[in-house]
């Protein structure tokens, strides 16, 4: 225990080496980690966490970089969590980004972290979360959080935020917009990035013409041009991140957090009850019976698994 | 009970309009839908199941449109399932490609069925394999799953199937491909349809490099040329898919089947200890309880779960 209480001083204090430490033990999911984070947990709430989403090639990396330039010069701490498609086709260019943020690695105010795909998705998006909850806690004023959006356990992700942002670039064609559909409709800010690209307007207004189609709501999307690579529109974007922030705190917020609150709850009793289960019928040896039953079709699935429960379970 | 024995019995004996409403009894998870895949799993385990995967504008639709035709002629009978990203921008090159799939529709060797796409990945992979016990145990020799393999939720639907095709296109670019990256590792076979496009080549290629760098195993994916639209290579794929088919019935099949078996309980597992524990929870109004605790930072979601299951559980 001693450990724990070592690296919870450590991120509360924080302190980088004891910050990196914690998420690598989360990553590892180490019962030191959840136990790290069970006493994290009543320092955070603090943060804004903004979310940012979009299509390989829409530029968010370097956009993410303006913004926490341009944070730092108005004084704020900012961490960032980037979940990467560990691959080899992306591996180059993303190591890229990498390194070139890497020039903010002696700044205390900033904490950059790129999470690694694992096979289970629901592994990777507790994960992350709980790495946004140690910036959270180490007093960071702002989490940015960075997805390709691709699917839906990004999505998942993406929702703990409390502004989300989806950047497209001009010419990254409907094919990608289509695979992104589930993230256009969580957008609270939009942003054309490459606007000095061709065709920057059809996209401003392809978007536009989404937003029309959807309810009108009390927030309505700003879509913000930004050229990233040139520091362009970055300082514009921070402004209506913030006019989002103030929204938020007429109320919005409150319900937001009752939402992430619940998710939580409901996700961290499916994961203890899952694995309490499984890890009670490992020790037995019966997972295997059960699975050689399923099999040659004696039992299904479901039913094996209600008649588990009934015994498992005080009172279903 | 009557309706469910009614619904099986009709799934049995492959008619069409009983299979329609115990798929969209699936879709809308009732408890009769429940019972139904219960009745109907020890009749399943006899089709080949085909996953096809790769992302909008692969021309995975009008290639499937030609696997069912061939595979028809060869005598076998055949279920689809699609699962759509519901989406405006998309709907109409979706349902285009649906309409043209209708001329089976008096078939009674072909059944088409769309997902609509849900806010839970969880209930829409959870309906997919579903839907796709159904067609197995209404006794098609051959059910396709098509997916546009975005994100890590349509990779573990995909995951059932005994083969798995990874289809892409000349030109579609390097973005997708990287948000495909999940997607090549699994791949049985590869397809690059489109091959009258320019570049054909320098997509098999760039195929064959990644499959270069993957471990050495028993099975190297093949990489297929088709023209799906003039029905050119899917007599020769189908051969490919029946020469792995083949492959996996030496020892492989019984290990996918395990696998499947394990990952179908755990799920099933999964899915009904939380419902029963958030049930008890609301019966008991204890879960806004919780929830209020968690957003004042006096418990956090991973203790609050703890502590739940040594309440619930009879032995942890």
């Amino acid at each position: 225990m001693t450990e724990v209480k070592e690296l919870t001083a450590g991120v509360l204090k924080n302190d980088r080496r004891l910050i990196a430490k914690t998420m690598t033990l989360i990553e590892n999911n180490t019962p030191e980690a959840r136990r790290a984070i069970s006493i994290l947990y009543q320092h955070t709430g603090r943060a804004h966490i903004i979310g940012i989403t979009g299509p390989p090639g829409s530029g968010k990396s370097t956009l993410i970089e303006k913004l926490v330039k341009e944070l730092r010069t108005r004084g704020k701490s900012v961490g960032v969590v980037a979940v990467d498609p560990t691959s080899p086709f992306t591996g180059g260019a993303f190591l890229g980004d990498r390194v070139r943020m890497q020039k903010h690695s002696t700044d205390d105010g900033v904490f950059i972290r790129s999470m690694a795909t694992r096979n289970n998705p629901g592994a990777l998006a507790r994960a992350t979360k709980d790495v946004v909850k140690v910036l959270d806690a180490s007093g960071k004023d702002v989490v940015i959080i960075e997805t390709v959006g691709a699917g839906q356990s990004e999505v998942d992700i993406i929702k703990i935020a409390q502004t989300i942002l989806v950047v497209l670039a001009p010419g990254l064609g409907d094919d990608i917009q289509a695979i992104k559909a589930g993230i256009m409709e969580i957008g609270d800010i939009f942003v054309v990035n490459k606007a000095d690209r061709e065709n920057v307007n059809r996209t401003m207004s392809d978007i536009e013409a989404m937003l029309n189609m959807n309810p009108e709501g009390k927030w309505r999307p700003p879509v913000v041009k930004t050229t990233a690579i040139a520091g362009e529109g970055t300082s514009e974007l921070l402004d209506k991140i913030n006019e989002h922030k103030n929204y938020l705190k007429s109320g919005v917020l409150k319900m937001r957090h009752r939402q992430i609150a619940q998710t939580e709850l409901v996700e961290a009793i499916r994961e203890k009850a899952t694995e309490s289960i499984v890890n009670y019928l490992k020790r037995r040896g019966k997972l295997d019976e059960i699975i050689d039953e399923i099999i040659v079709r004696k039992t299904d699935p479901y039913s094996a698994a209600e008649k588990l429960l009934a015994e498992r379970l005080k009172e279903v």
